[in-house]
């Protein structure tokens, strides 16, 4: 076996230096035997015989297209599609013209820092957010301006705070990164109070928004928010999403839907061929005839998930200090830790019970978040959402200094 | 619809500016008979009712892997299918834990850019080279030094000069880039003498060596040579490829082999989710099973086009000085067109017969080219390549100034 000569390193470039050599940051549980770490889609809920049939029918109606080189802005027909969707699901009109298909929504919106962000540039994220993001961000070395989340959402106040010492600094803020419903991981929708909010200061102080919506369809009560993108007028808004949480994130397909002056500048970043233009049209076929019933069954689905996940959680913990998210939709359910809860003992307790979790440091940009930690319900059957949650109950009991 | 503000020009990334508003180099002919534009893979011989059995085959046995987030290096399978790939057409070995899948072979270059090359870093490209992958280096913003390619491949002594000039200038070659078998547009393989003295050379100056081979299986003549990676004893090759000229573009399959301490560093650029887990899986059941006598098959398809394209262009050129690569494998003939050619006029005789080519220049880092086209024999039928290498060989004849 060959051995790279060790001079490699001083050749990385500057992104790649970031956080080379570093430890992993989160300590997971091995072999898990309830899997509350991830967003993984319901795997019960996946169409195997339909997308099969969805494969043969493709086949024969596009085949020759399906397995060649792509449009650089991604399968017109998936872009249809999503068009298609954002109408049923939101009212929202856009054209295919306003939408770039990447390889699923972490791609889209890495194709939005490329486009927008430099090293040393600023940026705001809300804190907590989605750590996945938060690596994407890291990877493309901006200052990351912390936003708070309370339970309308994004505190606009603090981000106003900013926006303002930037401009007394002379600087400017390149974008503002949002995750509008079921705030992952922390669970609240961005009011619409707040939405319109957002919208005016990105317009007072001409910077972007990055909308990240990878729920929004699976909203299990409450009502359904105007999208940023919707209540825009100003062509501010960038809007990520994906078919990972209402189809299967196998395919990894998602998207940017833009103004489509903005289009070319995502477009530099995709290198090459264009999206996956088989797994576009299997996912296409598929959605075409069943997003509707298909996004309303797994809404049953992962409600039954949250509410078993819960009823374990108080069960156990009613009588302590902790505080327990309720989200109305999405994967995932956030946990202020009881007082006086010893994280390194709750890793241990979790691990010899074997329940998967993430720790809330991995969801803040610039530290912190040491009395939180983030379950999803989303990939486990009820009966072991409730059990498990029970058992990482126990464990954050058990876990008090 | 929503307009973007004129100022997000204002708020763009350095790199989202590289050639940002420019207009697109190439003059495609519109609506084209003959399509020997693109390197193309043959839509007649795409295996669709197999890869629609595999499809239901790999649902069955894995469908809940396919449906979800995948490996961050890519599917273990496909990784062990080109292992044994890699075995069975080059006695090369590697271990799965020296691939990295990426969404293409272009996506795969990319990862290697981004890994080692700020803006403003200098590299070493063949001149010509791939048109695509100059897109996706300019993308990175570096300096290319241009090294020419003789009947035995890139001129070692040239790449020689610029590493000793950059040497006495105090600067460091990132890379060299290097396709080496049936160079793209050129045609020529890589001497084994070249090959081990760059491998040499690449010692000596403390770079890495990117070594693209796309097109490698597809060899109709001439004997095999030992890539730059199995002749490597430095670790500093890292080596593309892709199932796109194989199997199918559509897949979007490609990766990266290289030394496994160097594999960090390109994973930091994927961003989210694992490459492609469905298509990953259906196309290495296909594979699996028919790998060899599907490209024994290929072979002969692509030998039969490059021979019909090479009669129809002798049959009207002969009497020219024109100059004709006769590759020993791949997709592409390079032409040196006739001493006095018009290429304005050239370019408009081909677009009245409708026959698409790529004009020279698109393939030269730092301009050149002019009295150069590619043809792609890959996409038309053998019958179909001889009658257009006739029409465009006419449309040279008739572009004499």
């Amino acid at each position: 076996m060959t051995t790279a000569p060790e001079s490699f390193v001083a050749l990385l470039s500057f992104r790649a230096r970031i956080g080379w050599g570093a430890p992993p940051a989160a300590r997971p549980v091995t072999n898990p035997l309830y899997e509350f770490g991830g967003g993984y889609p319901d795997p019960g809920s996946f169409p195997y015989d339909e997308l099969v049939e969805a494969t043969a029918r493709m086949m024969k109606a596009e085949g020759a297209e399906a397995l060649t080189y792509g449009e650089p802005q991604g399968y017109r027909g998936l872009r249809e599609l999503v068009c298609h969707k954002y109408g049923l699901f939101e009212g929202l009109k856009v054209g295919p013209e306003n939408l770039i298909i990447a390889n699923g929504s972490g791609h889209a919106l890495s194709l939005a820092f490329s486009a927008f962000v430099d090293p040393g540039d600023v940026i705001l994220s809300e804190a907590p957010t989605f750590s996945g993001t938060l690596q994407t961000i890291r990877r493309h070395g901006p200052r990351v301006l912390d936003v708070p989340v309370d339970q309308d959402g994004l505190v606009v106040e603090v981000a106003r705070q900013h926006l303002a010492d930037l401009r007394a600094q002379g600087k400017r803020c390149k974008l503002i990164y949002t995750i509008v419903n079921f705030q992952n991981p922390s669970g609240p929708s961005l009011s619409l109070k707040r939405r319109r909010e957002l919208i005016d200061l990105a317009q007072e102080y001409d910077t972007l928004i990055l909308e990240d919506d990878a729920y929004g369809e699976l909203r299990f009560e409450g009502e359904h928010l105007p999208s940023l993108y919707a209540l825009d007028g100003g062509g501010r808004v960038i809007r990520a999403g994906t078919v990972s949480k209402i189809l299967g994130a196998g395919f990894r397909l998602g998207w940017l839907c833009a103004p489509k002056e903005m289009i070319p500048a995502f477009q530099g970043f995709l290198f090459g061929g264009g999206v996956n233009p088989f797994a576009s049209r299997v996912a296409t076929y598929f959605l075409r005839d069943h997003l509707a019933p298909h996004v309303a069954r797994l809404v049953n689905v992962y409600r039954a998930k949250r509410d078993a996940m819960l009823r374990g959680l108080w069960e156990v913990l009613k009588d302590t200090d902790v505080e327990i998210s309720r989200p109305e939709g999405g994967f995932f359910i956030w946990i202020r830790l009881p007082t006086g809860t010893d994280t390194a003992k709750l890793h241990e307790g979790a691990a010899k019970a074997r329940v998967q979790y993430t720790a809330g440091p991995a969801f803040f940009p610039n530290g912190g978040g040491e009395r939180f930690i983030r379950l999803a319900f989303s990939f486990e059957p009820p009966e072991r959402c409730y059990e498990g949650a029970r058992l990482i109950a126990r464990a954050i009991l058990d876990a008090r200094a």
